[in-house]
């Protein structure tokens, strides 16, 4: 079998994103754990991780903390089984990549009373949806949210539902822009807030109201930021239905063009062979999710 | 002087993520904006960016990027001055890093008048201080909000005040855990909820109170992710006072130990040959950031 305490260092290092708190946090010295990752690239012929800060964990690299993973969670079912077995902290680690808006609205009421009663520790990375696969594929996560369908090598997918996107401004914005109503086609000439240059539900929308070409945009990659600035009054945006109920009902946001939401698809991607632990998170997510996206 | 078309299109594939959507920002054909570049490279002797999705900036490209904003950023004052000059878009682009929290709190309110007004349109990029910093030395933002005082070469750094974290979690996971009431050396025992590995405000919280080690945490890098959390009963963890003030006065949120705020320094770090308007940002901010955190 493999030597895991080399494995063990490796995931540290790259978990806890440097070689002092790494070791730290398995309780050795800084140079063992530096020993431990030689002595697994000797021995691979490879360099698993890239001396950076934070160190980057290498193409083989990833594929040892993607069994490293894997291993943890069937190591889990046998816990259960065996409860003698291991005396030590009963929490599991499990690392899941989802869309930001995905995990500023819904998805810690999803998952919250299944992590207490499971004890599970979650690492959750905002990923947009093709690092968020990519990630699934190089085993550096066991699940992903997205809006694609089609699943890694590995892995099952798994419609949750649609997340209904609206256009909206602040009353103030649309006030001092549109005086006399909101003009579809002088939409382009106001600044309009972008999440990132993947980004195209602006676009969509405009498409969809027969407006083409470009508008003047402003970038921000934040779901609260993104908020923050439609309610400052800043510009418009597209935002889940559901970050904006409250101030849609008090009026300080306002539809731009009512009847014209983008409906979003999210899946769930999980490994196929993720043991008992994730298909219990898919299975919670199956009966959870669809009411709470409504 | 140098040839800025060719600047200018390696700016818009830096920009739009891609040579296609860079292209088409410009008007021009792929193959026209790819051969621009390569020909700066050949005039260069160095590549200019990575060839990945989305394209990078080489070290060069960066340094060069560095130069298009702050030529920008000189023309909009020409402007300003010879408004003649120019017909086109009046909008400026300012590209500025900052840390999550901030853009998710005080951000929006301090700069929407002034970029209203100045008619600007901001490129936010959500970093953590290490990175932030990286980029203006690096010249690809042309300023910084982080908690470090000292300023990068070239820029300059000023105190815009103090933001205070509290340390909270639901009254739900106060009563489940902590039913006697929070006890202090068993916080380690119970899940915490961190924003990422760089994020040490738990761990100086409990060193604070006395305790010393190792904790359970889920790693949660969204801000109002952390709050979502929180406040489906997860975890617990340090949030901006500025942020929870609504939960905390409806008790939806508590704090573990009321008095045991940290403080977290927020500094405006911004190139010092920036130009009007960069320094006329750095006026608003400096008048409105000490009032709006309290």
């Amino acid at each position: 079998m493999l030597d895991y305490k080399l494995l063990a260092a490796l995931n540290a290092v790259i978990e806890h994103g440097g070689f002092e708190r790494g070791a730290a946090s398995l309780g050795l010295s800084q140079s063992a754990v530096s020993q431990r990752i030689k002595l697994l690239e000797s021995r691979l012929g490879t360099p698993v991780l890239v001396r950076m800060s934070p160190p980057q964990a290498t193409a083989a690299g990833q594929r040892l903390l993607n069994h490293v993973q894997q291993v943890r969670l069937l190591e889990r079912d046998l816990r259960t089984d065996l409860p003698a077995m291991d005396s030590r902290s009963s929490m599991s680690r499990l690392r899941v990549a989802l869309n930001a808006d995905s995990l500023a609205t819904w998805w810690a009421q999803a998952i919250s009373g299944w992590c207490s009663a499971e004890q599970v520790l979650l690492d959750m990375q905002v990923e947009d949806q093709d690092v968020g696969l990519r990630r699934m594929r190089n085993g550096e996560v066991a699940a992903c949210v997205c809006a694609t369908e089609q699943p890694v090598a590995g892995a099952r997918s798994l419609l949750l539902g649609h997340m209904p996107y609206l256009a909206v401004a602040s009353r103030e914005f649309i006030a001092r822009h549109f005086p006399d109503g909101v003009s579809i086609a002088q939409l382009p000439q106001v600044p309009a807030i972008v999440f990132g240059p993947d980004d195209q539900l602006q676009h969509r929308f405009l498409r969809q109201l027969g407006v083409a070409g470009e508008f003047e945009y402003h970038l921000c990659p934040s779901s609260e930021g993104f908020v923050r600035l439609l309610t400052a009054g800043i510009g418009w945006g597209m935002v889940p239905a559901l970050q904006v109920a409250t101030e849609l009902r008090s009026g300080v946001l306002c539809e731009l063009v009512p009847g014209q939401a983008q409906q979003v698809a999210l899946y769930w991607h999980y490994w196929r062979n993720g043991g008992q632990l994730l298909e219990g998170l898919t299975r919670e997510l199956a009966a959870r999710v669809p009411r709470l996206l409504g």
